[in-house]
């Protein structure tokens, strides 16, 4: 019998063995911590090695963890992070509202510690990773694009991770595609009616009782309009892409942005 | 052979005749009045007097005509309506982007000439109309909502004027109704992603190439969502409004705001 | 002490007395069944009297119940009501998919039990109610009207029966005006692109995964389009709707059909 | 000075010129054939040598032609296109509607006549091309997707070319990736209702006034969906794809389906 490469739990008999990665879910009262909670219990390659709260001692919960799953609110989530990475445990991070501070202080520990790999995603949903790639392709072709986002009334931020990440890659894509400005010959407005600026790209953010997360992509041009949108109309709907994220994450060292990337 | 009992122009002959409203169409270079002056002269009741561009007298323009249809941008209009007024000519007003001052002097002018209309409507489409008449009747039964309106990226004031009037009585039937604020856990917010306050009810602007005139307005509840939208995709739309207005405004003296009044 | 004027339950001591409505679930084990037991249960003035699945007695289930709701397929659906009818029990239908010979039936047992009250709602949701009255309302103002249903795609019957009912009400409202058919100079068809003839209403059916129950009514002018959707995520949506027709059933004796003739 | 190599017009003097495509516009009276005709007269680098409708000799049109671009209605369009192979003239071909036999009857002109180009293209607007792209490839990690086109109600066709030819590409997608059928219980359906089945796909066609073109693929998985809107306001949207096509179609001889394949 073989150990396991890289030193994870061991289970069946003989000559065969399976690798089982061990997870800590860091947010695990959420609602979303809870839904991931139960993902990886059903999952047959992974454990549940520990439920954190926000009350609990965070370098007890990782350890013996290969993996930490980060679904907290955005408040101190860099701390944590950085605990991870200091750690020693890889981290998959649904929470959202990064500040570039946080982020340096993540790559910062990162240096000091090759082979940790951390994946800030801000949607899991295969369907928002696909409307992401397609508006990112679509937008060199068309004059003016704008993003709408809508949520329950009980989230934080505004606008959502996703809608910034998303807005981000629209602008990236036409800056490279040398397409200048959309089009707005707005002179009177009253405040906040135009958006959030998000690298140029306007993102609107509706909140409202009944949604769950929903996002739209606007793209026009002369006689025409292409709208893309993605609604996550229940929880389940991310458990496919952060699963997807925990088999992976320990063979991507550094600090990646997006599921997008894993695919 | 019998007058016309209001002055205006006979045609026919004998015993019968039919009355003529004499229309001045006041911005008529621009593309709204070019697509009204062309609904004046197909419509038999209707005589185009007078096609007033930026640069005519506008007195000299109001000289015999019943009713002026104001279709200007926002700068100036105040001074064409009480012009109008002074005249002793109705108004029938498409130009939004009123100010409270603006009001104010449109009123002090129809003070002083009983008999004179002003229908100040900030969207003559049938489907607008219906719109807010829906939105504001729904208003009173959900917990939350928010309205979104789109434009082609030429519009100057942003919210459209049929969205803030869209809000403003959305507003006003959530009070009569007893409802507190939609619930807004909004914490950390990037500047503007919230859109426009009016009257308490969120308020966002989009502007895209090759739209022309959108509004939708979202309602939420426990579970469930409520939309109502409408589209705008020609100017054609407008005008079985703008006839309506024109061939009614005479019996309706004072200020009015908004072509629901006149269903 | 008084008892109850229509000899229910009496809780409570002394001069007091709440009446407490004794409701059977018929198609408990169903998940709109589960989420109305979990409701009544909720419900102070209401208590659960028994939980009736398909294997259950009809009869002795309805023992002691004042009201039946029915959550079950649409099939065997009249025999049941017909039941509740003949023991005095008044019901509260949820399920659609009803024959011409169904309602005929119910009404027969209905003629012989005078007081006794059956309300058919295609759908409890308040936000659909109010998209079918303002869909009979704009129906009259615009040329072309269709519908469009999306459901998951377990759903037995199509269209849904809140589609048809939405259909037949647009179809009444529109032979009021006197408008002719939506035109529709189709030649050349695939089999069934033009959607399902409800009243000469078109009615389209979309079957998705991940899709709760999502009605849309599309209405449409010369350079307009009004459009009224519904979006039911969740079956809590239509708790609100189920508990006040429980609460009225008793005093609304015979046959009504939609929840709009309750409010 | 120098000839041009295809043998086209020459203007221009001494040694520059610059080659002019000479295009026919066949159903030259129809409204999409006056856009085309207005946007060949707009280009420098195309000329329009005749303008055919239905009552005129299609072979003296066709005379000195390069290219034909055929803006008929669907009946008899492959006559007119094999008339153009036979003649010797490429064609881009807008007109929808095509039977097996027809295409068939294309073919066998296009074996006799080596060089000849024909583009059969549903859709001319860039977006409607990007949605297809997107929702071929979007197919492939989603249980479901179903199809909706909303057109005005002059159109002859149902479902629309392009609509049918999204759902083929979606299908082969699908089979690509050894997706089984969308789920579906439906057992209760009412004639129509569940739409038309192209290749496994169903597609929902919807006639309203005042609409021009549209597309919808709606894509769903568990507790989400993806969904791909294409709107064309205004014929102007194709115009760009017609005079990229009119330049690209003497450089692909044989028979092209799709703009998709000139990108």
């Amino acid at each position: 019998m073989v150990g396991c490469p890289v030193g994870c739990l061991v289970i069946g008999g003989a000559d065969t063995f399976t690798c089982v990665t061990a997870v800590a879910v860091i947010g695990a009262a959420g609602r979303m911590g809870k839904t991931t909670c139960d993902a990886v219990e059903a999952a047959a390659d992974l454990t549940l090695s520990a439920r954190v709260g926000s009350g609990d001692d965070l370098v007890a919960g990782l350890k013996g963890a290969d993996v930490a799953v980060v679904m907290t609110s955005p408040d101190g989530v860099d701390d944590i992070v950085v605990t991870c990475v200091e750690q020693g445990v890889h981290a998959v991070v649904g929470t959202t509202g990064w500040t570039e501070d946080g982020l340096a202080r993540v790559r910062a520990a990162l240096a000091k510690a090759p082979g940790v790999g951390v994946l800030l995603a801000p949607n899991f949903a295969l369907g928002a990773v696909l409307l992401m790639r397609f508006a990112a392709e679509a937008a060199r072709y068309f004059e003016s694009v704008e993003v709408v986002e809508l949520h329950h009334p009980n989230k934080a931020d505004a606008p959502s991770g996703t809608a910034r990440h998303t807005a981000a890659q629209i602008a990236a894509s036409r800056r490279e595609a040398g397409l200048p400005a959309s089009p707005d010959a707005t002179t009177a407005v009253l405040d906040g009616a135009r958006g959030a600026d998000v690298d140029g790209v306007r993102v609107h953010s509706v909140r409202l009782q009944g949604l769950v997360a929903h996002e739209e992509v606007l793209l026009g041009g002369p006689g025409e309009q292409l709208t893309i949108r993605h609604d996550s109309f229940d929880r389940v709907s991310f458990m496919p892409g952060v699963l997807l994220a925990v088999r992976q994450v320990s063979g991507r060292p550094g600090l990646v942005r997006g599921l997008e990337n894993y695919l």
